[in-house]
């Protein structure tokens, strides 16, 4: 049997600043990656999303990024592992208080942007990481780009981790994502992005930029919340995953 | 028997900058509130901080403040209600986040300064303070100025409060510290500050700028950090008040 | 001959944040604020937001707002005159340096949100925000609410100053603006707005929410760019205007 | 004839935070570069270290760094050069307007930090820097390592420019600074320090990490006002300097 977790970053308005239609998308995923304040998010935008999550029985993670509102977290930061480690602590516990204030249970951290990529790739960064959410709370599960230094010292630190993949985003031959600002980065053509996720799923591979394809593992898929019409997107991929007989469900359920 | 806790201010670091002198005064109280990053503190000194409390057994408290660095939370901001409770609610978990990850369990929480004070004599602040307490931990201590709106809002909402005393600050007849830009607000006499505590503990009893006198109860004491010398004070506070008989010790000791 | 300027504030994104259809506001107004970074914009807005105004030829202005970008500087704070000086002082010099790398030049400074509601009724901040346009540059025009404070502090500078009125919000019995959480603060029928506009303009006269009128002095007209519609009712009041015979042009126009 | 400018970092405190003896350490030097309120600095604490440096009769100079205030700025960010560019013109119009509203003159711009290290190795953000000063005031001098790209860059925009050097800093092969977290990276044996400087400016040369020594020009040197007794080390500095004949002035003064 064939299965899939979809995901999604939410809550990443910030004071007046509305991003994301949080509200539609939810409707189609099965978990969601809560921004906590430091690239996105704000104290109230996240309790309004932990909400919006349990009411619709999604898994709830913390989205931990980079301390670059400005940048929106996408911007590599020479950080130490000392202070990556601290700022996962952060705010993975600021998340956790909405969560257990509002009656439910954190499930998993995911991270941002920047902090996502350095942590794929540097071990140190991917073990400061995978330690703040051991210390933090070793019942976390540990999202990270397939394939990454980040779920190696996920698996490493005794924590269950899952294997990210981008039905929307070219890979490159060792297996990172393409920078955003290369030509080809983001696929749109809607067919070809369902059937590279069906691809994944079913028979774990995807193709490569240079025309060669890599094997990948895929527990759960990356939707995006922030491009128009991201629900209508959101909605196509999993109707489509669910024709292929693919099981769209979050990663706790049996 | 008499008895009083003694609570010092304390992580307020910040990057490069280095504010306190928390190694010498934890040497003297009995409880520390650890700053969380909105008014002071950052995660690498709340991670420090944490630590040094626990190596000499201080209890640890969360001291959430206002979001505003370049005035140390000290400019009274027109928040709401819901908007006090959401930072409440997100700084104890940031802090909570690294009391745990070291084997820890957070104890208390005490507001920093406007938010102290707004919450003090604004009914509608004060219950979201508690109501943020309560929600995320109801095992927490409230401290809150001794007879405020916020140690009734505490108790309302069924926690356990903590009545904080000034020993160098002056009392208003409402009940209220006077404030810091006034004549006379702090006392910098010795003698007479350790002589306001005992009376405080022992009679119930403190001296108001207008000549009168008012009833007070007195859980703790807080000891100012960031004043030069304040190792000194700290240690001649203590001194004074166990010479008057008066024992010194976490409010959760027997 | 009557006239009025239209001002709008504009640049108020925020990194990956959009707020605001500056593009298409730009179209029906005569002069635009600029936000400086501290409750709105960063230095990429800003610089887009100076040359999308001299492509239009709008007169620009310094939008200096409160250091509370989670707050959108609308949260009143506890600032003091010597603090709400140099935050202003920085502000002009900030989007300044934009303005005449562009080769333009700055026309005037309105104080944003709360800033300009603190310094309407409160005479020390008033004079504090005068004293920091005029040492910046006495040239400059201090745009404020009319019959304020702020008009009055920038007259006893030397200042020039526009004294500003606003269509769709509703006025109090001592000329300030109904503030936006009571019933009524804005008003939304549009041939209601343009009549009380006109009637500012050629007969000096406001309504006020207890049923009587006020005189009122109107160089300039508030027209709001981040409500849905905007554009359409920014153009709207201009044609109004214009049919009405009251001739819209920026201030320096002869 | 041998010269030299002895120029200082300066207005690095925030808000309640202190950092650095400037009151000291300008009666040594003959220039000041202030933090512009990005990685250090507030505008009030612009506005009191403008005063002090007009007192002294110090030339002024903008110091903007990245926006990482948690960071002092020594964080290497992977900014893209509009917004190192706009970072920078917002950074000097602030600062200047602190200036001119005293009555004074702004005369260089130096950048911080890590954006100072990112733009002396590379050219697209040394040339951002340079476009940033040329436009917003040509006639001001910037400040970069000797040798770096900056230099190159500023030459090649027309600006006049100073080569600084260091006194206390181990150079690399390739000119650039031996980062701090390097062993022997910071001098410190005061002689060794005082010797370097007067070779630099007499000879042109500078020792090499590895052995090797290169050719080095010095027109300023960087004077550090954050370390123990800085105060008494700029002015051993500066005596050490005179006595070798070499006059210390600032650039301007003929």
């Amino acid at each position: 049997m064939f299965r899939i977790d979809l995901n999604c970053d939410m809550g990443e308005s910030y004071g007046a600043y509305r991003l994301g239609a949080d509200e539609e998308i939810i409707r189609w995923v099965t978990s969601v990656n809560i921004a906590c304040g430091f690239h996105a998010g704000d104290p109230n935008v996240m309790r309004r999303t932990v909400r919006l999550a349990m009411e619709h029985g999604a898994a709830i993670g913390a989205h931990p990024g980079l301390p670059d509102l400005a940048g929106f977290g996408r911007r590599t930061m020479a950080l130490k592992p000392d202070e990556v480690y601290a700022l996962v602590v952060y705010q993975i516990g600021a998340l956790e208080a909405f969560v257990r204030s509002e009656g439910g249970r954190l499930a998993h951290v995911k991270p941002h942007g920047a902090l996502y990529n350095m942590a794929a790739v540097r071990r140190p960064l991917a073990e400061a990481v995978a330690e703040a959410v051991r210390r933090v709370n070793p019942e976390l599960v540990l999202y990270g780009l397939s394939g990454s230094e980040l779920i190696r010292a996920g698996e490493q630190a005794g924590l269950r981790t899952a294997s990210e993949v981008f039905a929307d985003r070219s890979y490159e031959p060792d297996g990172t994502l393409t920078p955003r600002d290369l030509p080809g980065a983001v696929l749109t053509e809607e067919g070809a992005v369902a059937g590279r996720v069906i691809r994944m799923v079913k028979e774990g591979k995807v193709p490569v930029r240079d025309g060669t394809e890599r094997p990948i593992r895929a527990d759960t898929l990356c939707i995006h919340g922030d491009t128009p019409h991201a629900d209508i997107h959101a909605r196509r991929i999993r109707e489509a995953l669910e024709r292929a007989g693919i099981s769209v469900k979050k990663l706790e359920t049996p």
